[in-house]
């Protein structure tokens, strides 16, 4: 066994010294190797992947590098393994934890905040003001799953127990990777206010977090629920997520179809998803006076802003990152309760040693491709020996 | 006198039928005419207006109407009466008013909501749903003083008593008519959080909203607190009213500057009054990840915003429109209590016939023109005829 | 027709000019008598009273008079008419008013704030400061439907918009006047945060706002949702209702049985709706550091009360009254939406002319009575006559 | 050097492998003995002990062992420590501590959290759900200064860097003792609600915590700012603090007073820090409809507590414990631009060698004692050394 005497495991699950796991060479190419498997230190578990989802974020990651806000430097060929919508096992739990089980499933959120800055102070460990930092002389232990810190494609990854989120039995594998996703949306709608129950809600773009941005307004109450998009199937899954309305922006006006299906007035909140050069000025058009707007996705090039309309109108936007406010609990709650069918967004599933074809399959979106998971083959197999 | 049997006036304060009021004709074009003498209604008082300040955005009414969002037509040619940071002595009572008295002196706010929309229940006024609607069969009773009814520029006016502060003895007449401005970066700051003791502020722009949001931000222990500007004059009346670092933008680069002086850190706050083009952008670039930005001015043409910078910053951007949330209270407390010296951003005074010369001075700042008030001599004649 | 001019009417709701109307007599004694037909003035509609529901608080009216807190005097000899959780169909409309249309279903709240208070301006209008000013000379407007104003036990009566809720026709008019009950137990969860999806809540007392507690709290994803109290009936329907755990407080310690259900933990949030003498220290046993009891009902005699928990352990109390912050409107969007089935609580039917037996069910729970409704006759009556 | 090599120390102010410490033996007996001087671990600094002020607390401690709730066992023959207002110099940094440089001058307040539970999460770590787990297997790395850890009668500590803030060179080491107290002040009128400029509050008790919070409540710019109390020389420190009126409760009913002097209204806000048995009752009796109480302090025996008048007039409770949401820094920013003078509280001081006098005097209050510092005559010898 590899692990420390301070970390305990279980014959139930036992550790190897070596796994295998995707790294990042230059732009564009994983290659698949064998390293170690990392040990969990104080306030960490060490999580047995079974399930990742792949998000564009990866793909982003994986092309392009992180975005230069976050880190110095680039991530390739530095060994770095990405992924960071996984679900897994607890099999080994570092010194003083006894908030999870071994044996126990859980799905992680990428963010554990340093805990010793302003912003973690504040209960904002999204916003950590150690970003990165998680090497070196000042390493403030700030982790990113995937961004600045080793991710999901392998095996086995270490995870600060705040990023942990139980995952219920009734769920699948794959659907608990989707946790995350559902988060995002659950903070989106958190800092809007929360409180959604009859109010009127745009959810602009039908990707995973918008869809699940449909789902978990719906969820919360919030009635009508719209969703815009230039995709007539992923519009129908927007409905079968709780979406009253559906509009292609490519058909009508999505302004004047909003206003004309709310009675004419304009929406309480819209949670801009679509990443459209001119989303964040039809969303300002979106909502009445006084309304809110959360961007959770943002154009490639600066969009010319309508400002004076914001002021005037009393508009408030939140800039999200990730999912903070501890949304993930909120999202998994939700899920173990089947009040919307998380996995209507997941549409393929690979073997871990398939990452290559299925990030193709995320990336061209092959079959109409929304969600693409890959899964460890040695999860089915030692699943079978614990019992 | 005019006054109906339910509006209760006293013969300290004799109120007569008619006044002298300015009214708007064509753009630009101020008259001088008689009116009558309006009549308070329910939750209503009518004050002696005593003196008015000139704001911006009188002048933009003056010359161009008022924003297009607000009121579908335009206010020439109608006996309209700009005019909306006016304080003034209280000379008759509407029907059930009993929380002001006669002879108290009044400085005013602007909006006056409808009380009965979603906003406005919300507690937020200056977001009326009725915005406007004053008039005709559907009169939901919402006043924007010199906005969407009849302002300052005259003898006599209405005004709802939730639009009333009181303003103190100690106070000058001038003074008191700066409430509404300290008010508005009041409202600014309580959206951004409010509690700002020992955080670190920057306001962008020394125009009237600006200075009051240095001496604000400072008043409630805002440490350090930044002004940028172009001008080193108004900078330095920046400094009078608290500001700690001042950086003339034309010298010096303000995003570089105000994180050296904060210690290699960006901000937590920034009070955008500076309508700069690049003003949200800069205001983006200066906060910490996590910060928060008050819009409380815009640009004339739309900016081109960094929009992935807010998402990946988590930084939230809130547009006002006025002093909600009754900040203008909040502002008249610390001017009562000697906080900060408001008076300094006053520099002339004309009477009020000389409306013409003073809304040059305004326009054209004309002597270094900040805030330029004008006095009615009938408030000096009639105040000694009270004694 | 009785209506002034500028009250809107039409042919297909009839309006008389008089109606039947109960009224309150000495302490207990209730009397069916002929009145005028309320007219609607600004911002008011006048509602045909189709149902109303019988709250405890009635029968403390009626025979106890109103809390003393509320009212200098009594309500008794006073032609009062009592009820206050009553729907019904909007037949005229005050001048101004277009939020609602005449034949619309509506069931209202009790409180309509002054809207020129401290409080009502905050949003707080079940804190109103003119609370039961509705006479004399300084009339603020306030209503408090049954309480300091005429209420709906009688065929006709008038309301400020602002306690209007739109009633979806999935809902029956028994139904319809549950919504006020469900939305004082939303403004309570509200008030502790709103934002409950998988957090633990315990209600305490399964009276009809705390089985409606259980109800909104399962809704908003709530998990665990514990419920105490004494008879297993009204803990069966609480199940029924969304109650993950019930316990019987004559059968085990709820604060123990709590806390081995919670995985040994305290819960996050308790709704106290029990009135027990011991309900608040129980609460505050019940919730871990940090935790919130909302105060949705009082013992008779003042309880001992241990202080120093509450400190020690930062647990913060909320005491609500009515159904503040539009929590109506959140709760009816839950019941159009089916999210859970109110009518379980709804145990009897009467006619309104019966309305003194209907008062006995109530008052001494025969045949196991929680809800009782009235209705009046002419509202079937008249539905025909206008199709 | 007794310092490990991962821990940052400078030749300017050397570390000795040994320290005198106080310890508790029996209840009220404390011992001056040698101890180690502790090491900084992660996220932790060194800090020379500069100087003590004693709490209430504190003697509670000493003497009956911390609250029941707090930690199982009780302090006694355990070679505690106690002591948590201190003050001092950083003099070694733990490993990835960049944040402070040894020689800066720090005060600390009481409560490091977990990190890891979910009000740490939240940003309410003083409500630490793992509250006093320092020690054995499941070390959360809570520290409660000098309550579950060791403290400041001593002449080295070890400190979080959560609970440090910077102490600006214009304040002795006395005054900056008292950070701690005016943070617990100003946690209380932050969870009021903090924005308090011209809203009336009443502090009730004028102890140290109540002095500072007339103090803080005035430098937000509340107005007026009442204090009761029952001896006149407190309460003319009182308002050299800033408080508009006091007022003596042996001379006059407080109640009464406080309306009569706010214009016959209640105030908003209650600061309660008497802990008389009837302190709860008397701050519900003097909030208006919809007001704030703040519990800072708690009686010995659970008092009678009128319920029903907190329920029907929608009155929030905030028990508070210690000083968070980072209220220290916001109290120490007040503090350093001088806008109150919080030495006025402190009245004596006592070498740390003569602990037990200085005990003494704050226990029995000898001279009118209210705030006694110890301090380490060490302290001024190294300053020496270290120029």
């Amino acid at each position: 066994m590899a692990m420390p005497a301070n970390v305990k495991t279980s014959k139930d699950f036992p550790v190897p010294d070596k796994m295998k796991a995707w790294v990042l060479n230059n732009p564009g190419e994983l290659e698949l190797v064998e390293k170690d498997v990392p040990v969990p230190a104080k306030a960490e578990v060490l999580v047995r992947v079974d399930a990742v989802a792949i998000c564009a974020t990866d793909l982003e990651i994986i092309y392009h590098g992180p975005p230069a806000e976050i880190q110095g430097g680039d991530p390739f060929n530095k060994n770095f393994t990405p992924g960071h919508e996984y679900m897994g096992t607890v099999v080994a739990l570092g010194p003083g934890v006894d908030e999870y089980q071994i044996g126990e499933r859980v799905t992680v959120e990428i963010h554990a905040g340093c805990g010793q800055c302003k912003r973690c102070r504040q209960g904002m460990y999204t916003s950590c003001h150690n970003y990165g930092k998680n090497y070196g002389d000042v390493n403030k232990g700030h982790r990113a799953n995937g961004f600045t810190t080793d991710g999901g494609f392998c095996e086995y990854q270490v995870n600060n127990i705040n990023t942990l989120v139980h995952v219920d039995d009734s769920m699948s594998d794959e659907e608990a990777t989707l946790v995350v996703t559902a988060g995002t949306a659950m903070y989106g709608l958190t800092e809007l206010g929360g409180l959604v129950a009859g109010e009127s809600v745009v959810v602009t773009g039908p990707g995973p977090i918008g869809l699940m941005g449909v789902a978990v307004a719906k969820a919360l109450g919030a009635q009508p629920v719209f969703l815009t998009g230039t995709r007539d199937n992923r519009l129908e899954i927007g409905k079968k997520l709780g979406a009253d309305h559906v509009i292609n922006v490519r058909k009508e006006d999505p302004v004047e179809a909003v206003k004309r299906l709310n009675g004419g007035m304009g929406v309480d909140y819209v949670l801009e998803c679509s990443a459209a050069p001119n989303g964040i000025n039809e969303a300002a058009q979106m909502v009445n006076r006084g309304g809110r707007i959360c961007l959770a996705a943002f154009p490639g090039e600066n969009p010319q802003v309508d400002i004076a309309h914001l002021v005037r109108n009393n508009i408030y936007l939140y800039g999200i990152r990730g999912e903070g406010k501890s949304a993930t609990h909120r999202a998994e709650a939700f899920m173990r309760q089947k009040r919307f069918d998380s996995t209507l967004i997941h549409t393929h599933t690979f073997d871990m040693d398939d990452l290559l074809e299925a990030i193709r399959y995320a990336k061209d979106r092959v079959e109409d491709a929304i969600k693409v998971v890959v899964k460890n083959k040695h999860a089915a197999r030692q699943k079978v020996a614990a019992e």
